[in-house]
């Protein structure tokens, strides 16, 4: 294909052989493709998500404030298989009508509370069991900026570089100069930032940390599109040093496992129940 | 260019020519390129913007608060021209280290508060003033959902949409395909969930719509990308009323004029210390 002599049409049109590793599960309408209630369990808490970055950050959120000792924060995770369209059940698009992970049910509330979008469910719960979420001044000012910034600038990471270095069906040239650019300004960005204080926020961990970590965190631990060398993400050594550091804690070991069901076999958990499944899987090693 | 044959490098390196209409302002570093301090006026808050989509939703916001009667919202509200290289400038770094619009200083604190995005913007305001963002229930719930879903969501239509459909040096098919099918179905999204209620977030007018309405209403509006008809977007009858029904609002109208320096001319103002300047825009017609 040449790009170059393309002219859009007038009207656009769904071409469905179109789209890449991600064809099937990409559509221009939303909605229910078919009927699939939600399974639910006995906590509070249900959760319905898959180990991506955006689903990370809320099973290393609830497990922080698990280890914090909020024991209400105990939870059922259950699996999404977005490659199995379980986003388009009829359960789920009535928790997130936006058919992506992660999506949290809150029952105990009257009527429940339906969450979606990381960003929220992470607020939520830091008002809930008031924690990673300083209650005023700078520090919760600075909390909202950085939890907002990753909103904004993860999709040119995630939608953007991810998709034209990993996964389109060819390698395009303009796309990939474009948001490896980007990406690499934000890490930069990032870098910078942590050369001004211990974690994003300041000298606290915040829900802006456990935001940003699975992405930026990822990217820069190589864990990510296999990307390290092309981004050069050695660079970045303050970025490095706050990643270590969240890797670091319990709960995030935790969370990382929760939901996943692809990578490493010894480190997968297709649902979460009690602190006992975790247990389960850390023993195996 | 045919992008078929491309082979990415083993580590990327900063072509300076490549990048379209954004090459100058796009850079693979943060932080700033010369010394240049921020204009500081008379009123406790002070707005750095531009009258882009990002920026519009905090002067409506702030015009909003205004006209509910919130007297200290009064606002000094300043130009950065992004196509001159204002955002690299010391003094806006040093308030938005992320180099972007919209960043807004809030001198009423000891010290003053910086706040960059958008987002984080408004949930300051709303929480400062105590307006567009209810104080519990599902109503917040619904907020926040609806406030992140345009932050994960509009990077998409902004970045990658109205990049490749209007601002890219050459048209490339696969990424004008990608991107159209996701906004597509955004806009899907939007329009049934604006079929269940009047407002995003319920009966009442939040910050989520007034997030969503520079975004999404005005591409439903035909004012974004020239794209009304590609997108065929008269077909999101729900979504059209909301973006009237928005459009409509005195204050709204007012907001949208703030650091307009491009378009009708007979509807820019550079800069806005006080309601009068907006008033003498609004009479020229």
């Amino acid at each position: 294909m040449s790009d170059s002599t393309y002219t859009p049409p007038k009207v656009w049109t769904w071409d469905q052989e179109s789209g890449g590793r991600f064809a099937k599960i990409n559509r221009p309408v939303s909605g229910a493709t078919h009927d699939k209630a939600l399974p639910v369990g006995e906590h509070p808490l249900q959760l319905y998500s898959l180990a991506t970055p955006n689903g990370v950050k809320v099973t290393v959120m609830l497990e922080e404030l698990l280890a914090a000792g909020h024991a209400d924060a105990e939870y059922d995770a259950w699996t999404i298989d977005i490659g199995e369209g379980d986003q388009f059940g009829s359960g789920f698009v009535a928790v997130n009508p936006n058919s992506k992970i992660p999506a949290l049910v809150d029952r105990s509330t009257t009527p429940e509370t339906h969450l979606f979008e990381s960003g929220s469910i992470l607020v939520h719960l830091a008002e809930k069991f008031g924690a990673f979420l300083p209650e005023s001044g700078s520090a919760r000012t600075e909390t909202f900026n950085w939890l907002f910034w990753q909103m904004g600038s993860a999709p040119f990471l995630g939608g953007g570089f991810g998709h034209f270095y990993a996964y389109a069906p060819e390698k395009y040239e303009y796309p990939i100069n474009r948001y490896t650019m980007e990406v690499k300004r934000q890490l930069d960005v990032l870098d910078k930032q942590l050369g001004r204080s211990a974690f994003l926020a300041g000298d606290d961990y915040t829900i802006a940390d456990i935001a940003n970590w699975p992405w930026y965190g990822g990217l820069v631990l190589g864990q990510l599109y296999d990307a390290g060398e092309f981004l050069q993400v050695e660079e970045y050594e303050n970025l490095r040093r706050w990643a270590e550091t969240i890797r670091a804690r319990p709960a995030v070991e935790r969370g990382r496992i929760v939901n996943k069901t692809f990578g490493d076999e010894n480190r997968q958990l297709r649902e979460r129940h009690s602190a006992a499944d975790i247990d389960a899987v850390l023993k195996r090693n």
